[in-house]
């Protein structure tokens, strides 16, 4: 298949070479260049230009950063008109719903077609190719999609038929994943500040009826000064905010979701913002008793 | 050992017999007489009276309903003067830390020696003999009554030398338990208005680093209308206020745990205090979009 991949950070180009290597024609563009000599290496065609990546496309992966990025790449920059009639877009960017099925639409009626296609797993799935892809849109679509998909992330879900549920599906993953952190954080602070053995309390919870994914791998940070960047602190700050966002769109009051995006905007805002994630527990230092530790 | 045991409900009984079967002379009290018959017939001495029971005991085994009833039990009708002169006083009552604390500060003044010492596995690890025991007291005293605990919980923790250590433990267990079962309901509302198929779902979040054990055992019954209760949305009502009390003295903010004690509370007053605590979804099928299901 003939596949414009577009936004080669650290996440697009991992995923754009395992579209190579499954013998896929890949033409890439970022307006960043540091990862082209790599993307060349792997045998990728860079594009100095995005309609000459897009113009011959069946298939334009979009792997920018934010929902906003690719409506502007699609409609400001008008590269959706530089595309083939009926070629598809895959949008992999984390997103709304509602931002999703707005793009969708539009694309839809310009005669182009969308799946609504987000990614979980970070870079080390994207690298190993077992990225989780929760995908929104018409049937016929995911099928002539699914050998490229499948050779991005072993862990293929189709949510629905609508564009959006695939972000959706996103959205309740994250709303999860942050709300695990930030209690996590707020039980350890309440240890550590009764003055138990954390490193025990860890251990006990581990084996509990207490544990969540996150416990066991943001805990141990937790207890660490400066620990190694894995995510940082603003990835939820944007991700808790799409949950917010979406929230207030439908009317719908959160209340955990938002209690952990004030956690971690408070972490961000005291200068923790590049920080990894587990330090959201700086906020709750800050919040009680001072920064203690 | 001779040991008094006070308290010989759904989870003082199973606890009593184990000790009896670990070869303890167990003098059995409960106002309730309900399980007498049980207990007679594992070879326990009920007494009629708790004076009788306490008397002779080298170990007296709390297992009330709160830490206010041991405290009535222990100073109110005035028992601990009935006790030895140096008997040990084990509380497995749940409680606040500052609550066992403080019946703790007043057994010792009084010659008595004493445990903190709250249970976590429900009826099932009761019976089984694998509950999770967490105990605050000094080292001497933890040695002293090791060999009882172990015969009623197979994951024993000292967690440090303060009485009150092991309810701060309990605490924030619970603290976890109760907030990681909130979001699993608020995540699954917000799947459930999007209109997602929400055993996917869950199928997705299990595997994902949004898991949680709590998502993993209540997700299903989420699902369900009138699910078999395992455990009462008032249980959390309880668990998450000792949270908050406990929170409240030491003045520190917890957001997490406030947002996750209201829903509860709400679920509560919406007349489901009694259905399980699964069905705290239905606080959030009432809070947004009315009730909906």
């Amino acid at each position: 298949m003939r596949i414009a991949f577009i936004g080669l950070g650290a996440m697009g180009l991992p995923m754009a070479i395992r579209l190579i290597q499954a013998g896929h024609a890949v033409t890439g563009f970022d307006l960043n260049t540091r990862n082209r000599a790599a993307f060349e290496a792997a045998g990728g065609q860079w594009s100095p230009d995005a309609k000459g990546a897009v113009q011959e496309a069946e298939l334009v992966w979009l792997m920018v950063v934010s929902g906003d990025q690719a409506h502007d790449f699609l409609f400001t920059q008008n590269h959706a008109a530089d595309m083939p009639a009926n070629a598809m877009v895959v949008m992999s960017c984390t997103q709304s719903a509602s931002k999703a099925a707005n793009t969708g639409e539009a694309l839809t009626a310009r005669g182009l077609r969308v799946l609504d296609a987000p990614v979980s797993g970070g870079v080390v799935g994207a690298e190993a190719g077992t990225l989780a892809i929760m995908v929104g849109g018409a049937q016929t679509d995911f099928d002539f999609a699914r050998s490229a998909l499948e050779s991005v992330g072993s862990n293929l879900f189709h949510m629905g038929v609508m564009c959006g549920m695939g972000s959706t599906m996103k959205t309740v993953n994250q709303l999860l994943c942050g709300v695990h952190i930030a209690v996590a954080a707020e039980a350890t602070h309440v240890a550590e500040n009764a003055g138990l053995d954390l490193a025990q309390v860890h251990r006990i919870l581990s084996v509990s009826a207490a544990s969540s994914w996150m416990l066991g791998n943001r805990g141990p940070r937790m207890l660490q000064d400066e620990p190694p960047v894995t995510s940082a602190v603003d990835i939820f700050v944007k991700d808790l905010s799409i949950v917010a966002e979406e929230a207030r769109r439908a009317k719908s009051g959160l209340p955990l979701a938002a209690a952990a995006l004030q956690m971690f905007l408070a972490a961000s805002g005291q200068g923790h913002g590049l920080a990894d994630d587990s330090q959201v527990i700086r906020a709750y230092r800050g919040l009680n008793r001072g920064d203690q530790k």
